[in-house]
């Protein structure tokens, strides 16, 4: 929570719900992580939060952007970012999607499949590819399943298989999970790519790129380590891995970037026990899972909560939100505690809910209104 | 699959994905299900799916609506619905928004809390409100958790109290669970039902009114029952929990009414292996749990998924949604086969999809256009 926020909703008093980012925040992130990483090209996750203003702070700065789709990309040359700039981060594409890219001026494509190589050599002939492999992911609040990435053993044959088509293919990527928590993650996924760097020379094909993904920690109710921590191993595993020969090396990040610049504020509907002798209150809030904190799913990412009565007495709660579906519950099993005296009526802050949130918001389900959000 | 979705897809060829629901279908359900229970009155769950289309249709059939929030009530309302026909049925709900719905006329509120009581009391003065108590809903495939209803030795108190606070306490309500496959958790909802009319007349309360909500099951995967099946029991426990005095009695179907009258038409965007030896192909669809499939959560709902090349050889896939999210899997665990011979490109359609799925379409996540309707 910074002053400037809350100076906005001391003034301004917005209707609840609402999301308030704070600008500062998200351009002190970008240059935090680029004084840490020198060398290192960033890539801006877009879809962490893909809003205007934020995209417009980091062209400024310089950055470059990570495009999960077509709109994303279109949303930034839209912006006057120059394709250059762009990746087409996504390994699983439309061929028509592509080639728009392609047709744009975008040459920087992500890949993980034989079949996705086909679409892109038809496509965006020429391109320059990179191959996503799959690497461990324990550790991450916001864990990756196989769904990105190949095994590390089709790696190689399928860069040479991307040569033999025409594309241009450069290097390779990988994601160690959102909000890893174990920064060892990335020494053993350094490992991995340095070896498939060797054995690609072996095999003829020179590679220059090396994308390590994002991962890069926000601030939530277990605190991550710090930042250096990470970028201290980062550092010396890429020293030790690629001592003679340093790739082009990126990282997207976009839940570091965009996570703690904004604050949710909320409304309390309701306070309510289920029987007289439940030892549990339950409370209501004016959003939940379907409104933009879908990352509580499995209660996986852990928002601290800030009330107007914070610092007395507190008791377990059960936090729910708004819908009229049971399955918007946002804590239960986390063991989430609130003051005893909060009321209805009362407004919470949802800190950190700067990525991955509004942008996630239903069209209207239960017709509920979407998320509104102030860029400050 | 209806003819008329059929007819629809060959001539229009809309672009992929969307959501095509057949009118005529969900004119059907209804008059089907008011043919089955005689003497109930029906409750629309508008949240299921709000759109005008069908929300006209039913009007005009003469349903009544159960609203979810004050946008489904203005929505009703601006349909030319009375406000006698609607059920504001959400337990948890701003004293604003019960205000708003009160000076719009609506006079039917359902409650489950001493504090929502105190919000009614003041905000819709002398209403009519029934309480809901949780019953268990162990059988239904979208199960519920405990977030609303209150547990039944609390319902007589709150009743008295709403009397004592001058509004005029009905009857009791409860839910199933949606999809509800054991036909048996309407009897023992009802018996309790029963009970706490008896305890309610003690106390000086009569009640007269009964709201059995919904769990009327749509056909998925795993068929379930026909509906005379659930009926017929509805029925024989009605009679032997109130033979003497039958109260008022309703019932909210959603997902009956509107689910499969829907189809969605999805484009296959990639299938791919992740190694050389791996069993089961990865088939990625341009439709996902945020584009509107929420309910393959936990992969809970599991569709019947239709391709142009069934009929052949089958394998064991993994089918993934087209979002740079990994959490953004539709089915791994539930050991879905699809097509060997099924090629990127193919249009694959989702069964009994027109419920609970456009309206929960993120608004923008990854920045795709949210989904695309077709009523007719």
């Amino acid at each position: 929570m910074t002053k400037k926020i809350q100076r906005f909703f001391e003034n301004e008093s917005p209707a609840s719900p609402c999301l308030v980012v704070d600008l500062d925040v998200v351009k002190n992130n970008y240059l935090t992580l680029q004084n840490q990483l020198p060398g290192l090209e960033i890539f801006y996750a877009v879809k962490a939060n893909p809003a205007k203003p934020i995209l417009e702070v980091l062209r400024d700065l310089g950055s470059n952007f990570d495009a999960a789709s077509i709109y994303e990309i279109g949303q930034c040359l839209a912006l006057g970012i120059a394709p250059e700039r762009l990746s087409f981060g996504h390994t699983v594409k439309k061929e028509s999607h592509i080639h728009e890219a392609f047709v744009s001026g975008v040459r920087h494509f992500a890949f993980d499949s034989l079949q996705e190589l086909e679409k892109l050599a038809r496509a965006a002939p020429k391109s320059s590819v990179f191959c996503r492999f799959l690497t461990p992911n324990d550790g991450a609040d916001w864990p990756l399943s196989d769904k990105f990435g190949c095994m590390p053993n089709m790696v190689v044959e399928l860069l040479c298989h991307a040569a033999d088509l025409g594309l241009n293919p450069i290097g390779v990527s990988f994601h160690v999970g959102s909000q890893q928590r174990k920064i060892s993650s990335w020494e053993k996924a350094l490992e991995k790519a340095s070896k498939i760097f060797d054995e690609a020379a072996s095999r003829g094909i020179g590679l220059s790129f090396l994308n390590l993904g994002g991962g890069f920690p926000s601030q939530y109710r277990t605190p991550a380590c710090d930042l250096e921590d990470y970028t201290r191993i980062i550092k010396s595993s890429i020293k030790s891995n690629f001592s003679s020969d340093v790739p082009r090396i990126i990282v997207e990040p976009g839940r570091y970037i965009s996570g703690n610049a904004g604050v949710i504020q909320s409304e309390v509907v309701l306070i309510s026990k289920k029987s007289p002798e439940a030892q549990k209150r339950w409370v209501y809030l004016d959003i939940g899972k379907f409104g933009g904190l879908p990352e509580v799913l499995d209660e996986s990412i852990q928002y601290q909560i800030r009330t107007p009565r914070d610092g007395g007495d507190t008791g377990p709660v059960v936090i729910a939100g708004p819908t009229c579906d049971e399955v918007d519950v946002i804590y239960d099993s986390a063991d989430y505690e609130l003051p005893i005296d909060l009321e209805i009526g009362d407004r919470v802050e949802i800190l950190s809910t700067g990525a991955y949130t509004a942008s996630y918001c239903s069209v209207g389900f239960n017709g509920f209104p979407i998320l509104k959000e102030y860029y400050i």
